[in-house]
């Protein structure tokens, strides 16, 4: 389902896509699609929410003068799980997009591999 | 106020506590009342609720099949966002718990450092 | 050659193995053997030396009653330049090793990526 | 001892400093002498020789061709090394330097704690 079909099914967790999101996807852009990580959208949409109530429940800690140290130990929680999505959606990318590339031959492989390398690198320096 | 009791009010969006409340947190448990971030309260909400955004557009980027990478580079600007959160947040606490735990004397010193340490050997664990 | 031979050797700065011993390794270990990194290693050396350096230069910083902050800021100038060389050392390994796997097919492709995402974890929690 | 005695007891284990070290030593510097880390030298100094052992052995491995996930698996180890040590200078530079600018009273206490603060950012993004 594009964000384009989203939008005009109303679906409440898949908000409106802006007008810059719906301009590129109006282009034919092959980098949308399924991709490796279709399988187990459920499995990330729910580490996703969770993750969102952390968040929230950050500002519900400011908003309740929690103590300083609490809420530095719900932060390394959250970024804890914005990792291990980050590292679930690196590996299925290797697994089909640069494996795919791989296996097609020519230089792409080349390619893929300096992007998923630069993605992980700024994993690393944050 | 706990964050169950705010739960129940369903308050969905971070409920800020009545005066009362925040009176009687003080009194009730010493961890909560104002602490060292008290006066940056809006900064550290304005910067939550852009954090929650961008978890939201994540969410979006799963449902829209965005190309791997692109979740990935806003995966780590999200967890930039949270690692600056917990500077400010630990910049303040050392700023006023620690530093007035070292101006009253005594062993508190010693246990508030060592409290501050272990939070951040959280935040470069993740 | 293993590592506790090189040390009866005497060697003391990492000897260099010969072609005869490079060969007997890549029959005896399939572990071992021209791996990815193979036609940068003068590189590798070269960084991995200037580390040992700034290790060395921490360790005189001690013995100086250098300043704290100065010292630290020195620590992540040699983390910094570990994670360079880890990550040139895994985008090796994604362009030969993990590719091999993909084109040759079956299911050792799913291994090396396992395998991968392991150690990213493992870079990603330090 | 300074570099400069470090120097002339020809202490193997302390090299002479460079000509820029040697110099900032003879200007008159606040920024040295007994700091919070003091009595635990030797601690430190096992612990960095410890860690320069591990880059040596990094590049051992690289001589050897050791297989590339190996080699990521040891500097992940050098790494972790190389954090406790930061977080146990930090420790002491709070508990110490921090707390005496506390005690002291006055502005240097915002000071001290801006610099702990950009040192701890500079952990975090490595």
């Amino acid at each position: 389902m594009t964000s384009t079909e989203a939008a005009l099914n109303g679906a409440p967790d898949a908000p409106a896509p802006t007008d810059a999101t719906a301009e590129a996807l109006a282009t034919a852009d092959h980098d949308r699609g399924p991709h490796g990580y279709s399988h187990q959208k459920d499995q990330h949409r729910k580490r996703l929410r969770r993750i969102e109530g952390q968040i929230r429940g950050l500002q519900r800690m400011i908003d309740e003068d929690v103590y300083c140290i609490d809420i530095l130990t719900q932060v390394s929680a959250s970024t804890k799980g914005l990792q291990s999505f980050a590292l679930q959606l690196l590996e299925e990318h290797l697994r089909h997009c640069v494996a795919d590339a791989a296996t097609r031959g020519g230089e792409e492989i080349d390619a893929k591999v300096a992007e998923a390398t630069a993605a992980i690198a700024r994993l690393l320096r944050t």
